[in-house]
């Protein structure tokens, strides 16, 4: 469809080069730069395109495809990236303060590159940075405008060698010395050392060093934050008593240097400690804000909220890519046909359609979603800055963590997934690796794992919802409701449940509305049924530990899987549906939504018939018909609705997913352009001269 | 549980070194030397042996851990190491007449050391040779001992750039010129170059090329096989006209060089066209045996069988290698408990069984079932060089290619969902590439893939099956049997769509009867529904292309998985409970089969509700409740399980992984032996010296 924008946002979004993607354009059913423009709006189209360009005009950002590049080099090349990235200052503070939202992009648009360079200059500034702001007091500011010019480089450090996801029980230990009013920082051994800290394999200057805090007279404090200098910023050496080093080769992210540090009775000054939850006078007295220790420690890892509502940007854009390429490839890949002359590109199979289509809308859902969820994110840390001590704002900080604790599994997931899906779906090509779906692959794998593992980080929102039907049933208390009104439906919990699966016909379908309703059903089904669970653990006379881990894999993992899909298909479902949107809009935004919504709804489908929600055969078809209509239905707009997300060719750095569309000369070329392609191997004398003879050696026992 | 093995066998198991594994392995249920022997025999257990100790004792194999070993480096050590064994002849040919199944030992034992140099001597001897041998006549037996003793070196050259799947629209052509009897083999464009062929890239001196073949007067008599130089075995240079190259990176097996070819009108006598399916006399005249296209064309074709059945074998030791690493290290990563003071290994925890314990008892069915597939496959090769030209050889054909083409995917599947489920179960550690995971699953990747996509395989059973019912049903043919007895239970398909689930209690849902029981209602409803489905579709006015294409994702797809499944389920069945198994083995074994069975099974609870075949909320619980109890029974085993499977430390590679559970220290270990772990970085003075000044560039658009 010919573009309805005019002036400024025109000019921003240029047209697409022509190519064998064209046939499919043609068909599209709106246009895309109107969708670009509806979801970004032009200020954000602006910042992207200026991301973008300054990348793509500055040789230090050339795409090398060195096939051999050398673990060193990369590390080498994403920190002068990191350093590029400062002196352009793309994204200066102020206007970061004034839009938040576009730090989330400016981000995003970097990890689309890279996300070596990404998470390294995110690690430095926001884990490292933000928990020294959010940690510390006035007298910790003075590290800021340093952290930002780079005199020193940071990192965060809480994982152990032996201990991760349960960081209570870390072993690096603090001990006050009144006498020098110094905190002695010591790894008792190495199973204490500190692991998997990015950034700290070569670079990091200074490290934010969770340690167990001992007064003088031996008592242990528990966690506490300390800022430790562990290299000399003017040689980069480390400081006496560090042992500092580098975790060598990771399925991905290579161009962070993950670091291990043991130290040794390594003395810091007490101004050092972090202590906005927990402080220590000159004498060695020790003195908290918090009752509770619990309390105390979760105010101080609640500064990993950041990192996991990064990740589910950073796995979304991770989806968005691979789809793009994934889908792109099938619009030109032709194979099979009617006859043996004509051959049909693979996205015309059903069977393809399929496999992508939901991914594509889970990419829209997703983006959405991560947004939204980055601004709630916001507005909370503006209460904590503005010491907001209202129940509002105590309730929102328990409503959030609980969507972020399961958004970041789904979104990993679904992008891993996603991203291996599309990988197969691009068949050898998708297996070669200059085609980048490895990359995406292998730097999302973290996602599932780091900032907290999925399947331990779904127990936080399982019990929160538990929490919430438990005040309702035990003490009868006020209605449910929360800040962001996520849980709200939960009042109805009784009549919820009453209800059962009514669609007269496949069209009335092919709404999120339905799979909205059915997701109420199953949160409310799953809620009572883990709550029941645990009740009947604990009567039968297990422990509270006992009882929640044997409730977890058909009870409270799914649900808290289940809620927070709820959440995103709630969430799109009222952006797709809102009067705003522009008429030429509406149908297509609908129908990623009801694609996304029933699609990740058939995952349970089993649980709706077992529940009762459904019965019959003819529910369970019917949602697989709906399904199967609505990629019928996407499967011309597909390359439209990848022409809004995908970034420039530069950016996206993949042959086979190139705009123009011309698969097979863009890899061709590609795959000429590594080395010594054509050239004999160096070693051909092994081959030529040095002939094996069978059986000449004997096999040594 | 201590050994009741004497001699001979003992010798050849030797005791586990102690370590911080001996807790769960003093809680074994069972002795797993005598399962071992009792899975593989004395004679395998000699074979494995010698290969194993053969590797470890020549430095050629040393296992080097440089992180950043070229690709060059790397093909160069691939081949080396091919040669290496050619000189141990680790399994002389007269062995291997004998003892078929000692080949895939063989063939496995180098796969878990390292699947590229596994593949490399495959891809030469039996991929390249067998086609030679199965595909050629007399004239062509002088090329084999030129193979085996690597006076010339292999590969196996159909998919092309624009063409994998459909093999039949290939492009390269073969012209038939009777004046000089040779055959001219050309690539018309770029796109039509072979592409993705293992061992082309840098080694190969000859490839078997598939080619469109042209008699004199202009007739295409379709694809043919030739065998065409492309290199001088004494100079490795390309032959005059052959264009060669390296495709570069791959996601995983970049031991292996996968190359592409383009042929400029190369000439080769007409005697090296592979004539066994079409010959063309010196005058020019074509003849073949078959009366009908499609038949040779399958019969060309037939020779990926082989390779197919493979890919299962190899699929089962990737998970094998991965299931072990995850559950020792499951078994000695200590993480929470009941209190702050004490830790539990993660193995306790009723989600890690969960998550692992499954594709334990995968790797049990999936081994068993791979060698019997393997010894099925050898009875059909077996017949072809006997010439049988009976109904019961026919017959035999059609069912192992049904098999075949649902084990790959099912195998490969399940290995790369169980592959990623062992990297995330051990956590941050399972992302170092010191462990290995990545290594397993970039390798495992292309299984999904090669020797034919995995999805299209599938349709291969499924229209077999829908042929089968076709006939019962149309034409009141004899009863459903097949050589391998795999679909005789067909014949019963009305009484068995009439059964519903029923197990009166959880104890009798805990052996794999129940599941094969649903399995075969399963598999009866699916094929009916997928034959209505097809047929509804025609009636509608769909050509056959279409309707084959709407019926795959929820009908034929499925059908063929589910059927696969049950023949694993129903083989391993049969193999636990047969007679023979030695008492102190049959729990152990029951109940591998059982959770294999349920856990499978379970992927299709909700078309098991949808077709009735379960009602009412218990079924499901039933099922979900019996995987959870066989978990809980098998955790105790499971460190014993896996060192009846796991090879030896130095094969498997893996410092998590160890035997003696060492798991920080092996870690810590082999952290530090990476290069330049503790040294600063080499360009240090990019951060110590060379500053970045905020917003000293100007971004340029």
């Amino acid at each position: 469809m010919a573009s309805p924008l005019e002036g400024g946002a025109d000019a921003l979004l240029l047209d697409l080069p022509r190519g064998p993607l064209q046939a499919y354009r043609a068909r599209a059913s709106f246009c895309w730069k109107e969708l670009v423009l509806f979801l970004e709006g032009e200020d954000v189209l602006r910042l992207k395109k200026t991301i973008f360009s300054t990348l793509e005009n500055d040789p230090l950002f050339a795409r090398s495809h060195e096939e051999d590049i050398s673990l060193d080099r990369y590390r080498e090349l994403s920190f002068l990236r990191c350093k590029r990235i400062i002196e352009y200052n793309l994204l200066p503070l102020e206007d970061m303060v004034a839009n938040p939202l576009w730090f989330q992009v400016f981000t995003n648009c970097l990890g689309m590159y890279d996300w070596s360079l990404a998470i390294r200059l995110l690690l430095n500034m926001v884990t490292f940075g933000l928990a020294i702001y959010n940690l510390g007091s006035e007298r910790h500011l003075k590290y800021l405008p340093k952290i930002f010019n780079m005199e020193i480089f940071g990192c965060f450090a809480v994982t152990e060698l032996s201990h991760g996801s349960n960081a209570k029980a870390i072993r690096t230990t603090a001990h006050y010395d009144p006498i020098t009013q110094e905190f002695i920082i010591h790894s008792p051994d190495f199973e204490a050392a500190k692991f998997w800290v990015g950034n700290m394999g070569k670079t990091a200057t200074h490290a934010v060093v969770f340690a167990q805090l001992y007064t003088p007279e031996g008592q242990c404090h528990g966690l506490h934050p300390f800022v430790v200098q562990i290299r000399n910023p003017k040689t980069l050496l480390p400081m006496p008593g560090v042992m500092i080093g580098d975790m060598g080769k990771k399925l991905g992210l290579n161009g962070i240097d993950n670091g291990f540090a043991m130290f040794h009775k390594v003395r810091i000054p007490r101004q050092d400690l972090l202590n906005r939850n927990g402080e220590v006078t000159l004498e060695g007295t020790y003195v908290t804000p918090f009752k509770d220790d619990r309390q105390r420690f979760g105010a101080s890892l609640g500064t990993l909220s950041m990192g996991r509502v990064a990740i589910v940007g950073m796995s979304t854009v991770n989806l968005k890519l691979a789809v793009s390429i994934a889908l792109r490839f099938s619009a030109t890949r032709c194979q099979f046909g009617p006859s043996d002359e004509e051959e049909v590109p693979v996205l015309e199979y059903q069977m393809q359609q399929w496999r992508l289509l939901p991914y594509l809308a889970a990419v829209y859902a997703l983006d959405h979603f991560s947004k939204s969820l980055f601004l709630d994110l916001v507005d909370l840390q503006q209460g904590l800055m503005g010491k907001d001590q209202s129940a509002r704002q105590a309730e929102l900080g328990r409503e959030i963590h609980a969507l972020v604790s399961a958004s970041k599994p789904l979104a990993s997931w679904t992008a891993q997934k996603g991203i291996q899906e599309c990988r197969e779906a691009c068949g050898g090509h998708g297996y070669l690796a200059v085609n980048r779906l490895g990359d995406l692959r292998n730097d999302n794998d973290p996602n599932c794992t780091y900032e907290g593992d999925n399947n331990i980080l779904l127990q936080q929102t399982s019990s929160y919802l538990l929490s919430l039907l438990a005040s309702r049933i035990e003490r009868k208390r006020h209605p449910t409701k929360s800040p962001l009104k996520t849980v709200d439906f939960l009042e109805a919990y009784p009549e919820i449940l009453g209800q059962r699966f009514s669609c007269p016909s496949i069209n009335s379908c092919l709404d999120s509305s339905v799979p909205l309703a059915a997701y109420e059903w199953l949160v409310c089904y799953l809620l009572l049924e883990s709550y029941q669970k645990l009740n009947e653990e604990k009567r039968s006379g297990r422990n509270d530990f006992e009882a929640r881990n044997n409730s977890q894999v058909y009870y409270c993992r799914p649900l808290a899987l289940a809620f927070l899909e709820l959440t995103v298909v709630r969430r799109f479902h009222e952006y797709t549906h809102q009067p705003s949107v522009p008429p030429p809009l509406r149908a297509i935004l609908g129908r990623l939504s009801a694609l996304y919504a029933l699609w990740t709804l058939s995952q349970h489908m089993a649980l709706l018939y077992q529940g009762g929600y459904f019965s019959g055969e003819e529910a369970g078809k019917m949602i697989q018909n709906a399904i199967l209509t609505l990629c019928s239905q996407l499967k011309d707009d597909a390359v439209a609705l990848v022409d809004v997300i995908a970034p420039p060719d530069f950016v996206l750095d993949s042959p086979i997913g190139r705009a123009d569309g011309e698969l097979y000369k863009n890899l061709w070329t590609a795959v000429l352009q590594e080395s010594e392609v054509l050239k004999r191997p160096s070693w051909w004398l092994e081959f030529t001269v040095n002939k094996p003879r069978v059986g000449s050696l004997k096999s040594k026992l």
